[in-house]
């Protein structure tokens, strides 16, 4: 790879990075994959005003206008999708199987939002005896839009897309773990004929992403990322409530096993696709295992010991393809190891032990916690799944005591349970506190029209899949009339000779 | 009038206020209305403890349930319509005919907010595959509601009926102006038969408020009121994007007159209907009148002074019927008179002056701004209008502007265009920039069924009106299985055994 000197995309020119020095690099087998240089303070404000002079005109276009622009994006991705789930494959290390299925959900992505924007803000009139009372709905304005790593596109995507429908203009920045994805997608942007400064790209850390945030040309910012620095925003966003800070952020999400699991490889199998696919960095994953004490809860645990030993772990485009690839940086793998240690050094016990291999690889682990007393609430955004047993009440293992240990969480983002008995389903759907609620099925992968968020530490609002229009948009309500007309009977206490 | 030693209403018992002793009068002729005391910051905290008891049973009810609650709430209000609009009237001075109106929306709300829960939230399903697919909605916990005078049953009622329908409990601090109106509204709850502690209300100022909004135990804060306050209070939530806040704040809102105002006794009528309905306290009222120069704009205001002039303020039982009552109390008057004051400072002219009466009597103003340099981009919430005249290009007074000077507030919440002409229109509507944009008619009068707010610092989010529903329940996506199922081929990389 060569290096690309133009790697930020400010009001429709490819331009250079006058930042620090930046690269990206498989997390398999380290090859240099791009470098570039990050977009200085200056260079975001050149970004922010190249997205306010767009604004002037992509805000004045007719919707369907901007759904053209759009559709044609939608367009590029598909003609374009095994390039695009290539580079994701390469620069994440998910598997080329689950990078297929990203790059189609970029494209699907469009048409939902589509709907989404019709159905949840748009345009509707009515007639109340002569005046016409009109709904309709604008857009904020300038829209920040920083992305995560683990989806580098389908996330943001799902930012920008409803931005630009309801006629706002972006700033993006991309995480600087995948500029190069990041590139790439604004390129089919490029050629899909979208306006110069619409959407303008910032590559860079955290400095780029400050002067993106603090920067008084924005009228919102829409986020995917970590909690610590969603929690920095919102700080960061105080006293300003003029401006849209939609925030998700991530989860440290119960998976409840009852008594009555039904099959037990289907069980196991929802799990393992619940804790670690994407090698656990999906903010959806389980992290929390709840399984009864006793026979029961030993085979299921027994198996899925055996199951967590057998998954395949690889580079992406290993053939046959693995289950996992490796985690998106060395970084990352250190993190998982040290969240393992302080478990076990906090009393809990390595039913599977994560293993640091090369690069950026490690292997799945599961930590039985049931032990430790004061079970840290943060999120271990990686292949480690921490396994509490839960207690029985004479006979049986109420799942009551499990869904309260699985609310002990500040978060809120996603919750299951494997049962087959109905009241236990009732009961856990009515208690039990998230934004996704599964039953019998993996924890991961929602839905990309329904909703997606959750309370508590895991964001304010849904700037995420279906109810996103509702954050890029304010509502404007009217009431018309061709004239001004007096009245048959004026107020009380008018008079206008 | 005796005084009300019982005026807090904690876990569904009247008990003292133990805080600062407060009192209403009415503000036309200081009769003692009402006496008690405020609540201090432990019994705000009692009064969230028994809210957040009452959320673990109300949440479990049935929509059904709490939708019967609610519609006997209405009909007790109906019910009692001709003594809520009488206490409204001593207690804010609005004249009867008025508050006649403001009883009515309290009971129309319900039905209104019911058909908003099921159409923004609410609950649907749909089958994939043997998946079912449901999104459902639940409530946040505990809803602080904080309450203006102007409206003193209509507005908080406007947060409270969709926090409850929604299945949140509610804390409700009224506007130490209007305890009495508070309570009159709190009692037809109890009547109607709402659950100990689903509602409780806590009397007192500020400082009863910063406990509120300072209360650990709240999940939410939504709040019509003051911008100062409202900055206050995003501020003061900076690093807990888990508490939703949702402010509904002021505006400076521009009402701009073209040469094409059509019959000049009913563009009159509206600017007299938008800028002094209330006294001026409402938060849609029209502060800024923007008026061509030239004999067409001349002709106007001075149709216009007349019209003011003639204006009659009385006190609200007064027969016949006034315009305007007093304002809210002394302050509020002292307040409008400071401004008027400020303007003329920096070279306005009173074209019709506000004049001080007695109790909290003033009179409406039209002050011509046209020479202020720096108009203050203040709300003056009040019956003081300020004109400003648009100039000439060539023959004509083209309305660019006056819409350029209409946009330079940093509010957003209503603007108003006087034209007969369609162009004109299209383009006033493109580029004005509120919440709130009318044709031809006034500006004050918002449709219950429509969303209400405005954008900039007029408040982020729409707490009132139809979107209220959006900010008292978040999205829970669900994908139901009554079995767990291992499908026919695993993902690539698991094996099962």
């Amino acid at each position: 790879m060569t290096e690309r000197i133009t790697c930020q995309w400010i009001a429709g020119q490819w331009v250079t990075g006058l930042g620090e020095p930046m690269r990206s690099e498989t997390p398999y087998d380290n090859q240099l994959l791009w470098t570039g240089r990050s977009a200085t303070a200056e260079q975001v404000e050149q970004a922010v005003q190249a997205a306010r002079n767009a604004f002037l005109t992509w805000k004045l276009k007719s919707v369907a206008e901007r759904e053209a622009v759009v559709l044609a994006f939608a367009e590029q991705v598909k003609e374009n999708r095994a390039a695009l789930a290539e580079v994701i494959a390469k620069e994440t290390g998910k598997p080329l199987w689950e990078t297929k299925t990203e790059a189609a959900a970029v494209a699907g992505k469009v048409e939902i939002s589509i709907r989404a924007y019709h159905e949840r803000t748009g345009e509707r009139q009515r007639d109340a005896a002569g005046t016409q009372m009109t709904l309709r709905h604008r857009p904020l304005g300038v829209m920040a839009v920083f992305g995560p790593y683990n989806f580098p596109a389908h996330l943001p995507n799902g930012h920008m897309v409803p931005a630009l429908l309801a006629g706002n203009s972006v700033v993006y920045k991309p995480s600087e773990q995948t500029p190069c994805t990041a590139e790439f997608v604004m390129k089919l942007w490029e050629k899909a004929g979208l306006p110069s400064g619409v959407i303008n790209l910032v590559q860079g850390g955290s400095e780029t992403g400050k002067a993106l945030a603090q920067s008084a040309g924005i009228d919102g910012l829409l986020f995917t990322g970590s909690e610590n620095t969603g929690h920095l925003l919102h700080r960061q966003f105080a006293g300003q409530p003029e401006k849209m800070l939609a925030l998700e952020m991530g989860g440290n999400n119960p998976l409840v096993v009852s008594e009555l699991y039904g099959d037990m490889k289907a069980a196991v199998y929802a799990i393992i696709q619940s804790a670690f696919l994407s090698g656990g960095q999906r903010c959806t994953c389980a992290r929390r295992l709840y399984v009864p004490v006793g026979d029961k809860g030993d085979q299921l645990v027994e198996k899925l010991i055996q199951a967590i030993k057998m998954i395949k772990v690889d580079h992406p485009f290993a053939d046959p393809q693995p289950f996992m690839g490796p985690l998106i940086s060395k970084a990352a793998v250190q993190q998982i190891l040290n969240a393992q240690s302080h478990l076990l050094s906090l009393g809990g016990k390595a039913l599977v032990e994560a293993q640091v291999g090369k690069a950026a690889f490690v292997s799945p682990g599961l930590i039985d916690a049931t032990e430790i007393a004061n079970l840290p609430d943060q999120e271990y955004f990686g292949p480690l799944l921490q396994l509490i047993r839960y207690p029985a009440n004479g006979e049986y293992c109420p799942i009551e005591s499990a869904v309260d240990m699985a609310n002990s969480t500040r978060f809120g983002l996603s919750a299951g349970l494997i049962s087959t008995d109905d009241s236990e389903w009732e009961y856990f759907l009515q208690h039990i506190r998230a934004g996704i609620i599964n039953r019998n099925r993996q924890l991961t992968g929602a839905s990309s029209d329904a909703p997606f968020g959750g309370p508590g530490a895991s964001g304010n609002l849904r700037p995420s899949a279906y109810y996103a229009a509702d954050y890029c948009a304010y509502p404007v309500a009217s009431m018309e009339g061709s004239t001004p007309e007096l009245p048959a009977t004026l107020s009380p206490g008018i008079e206008i000779e």
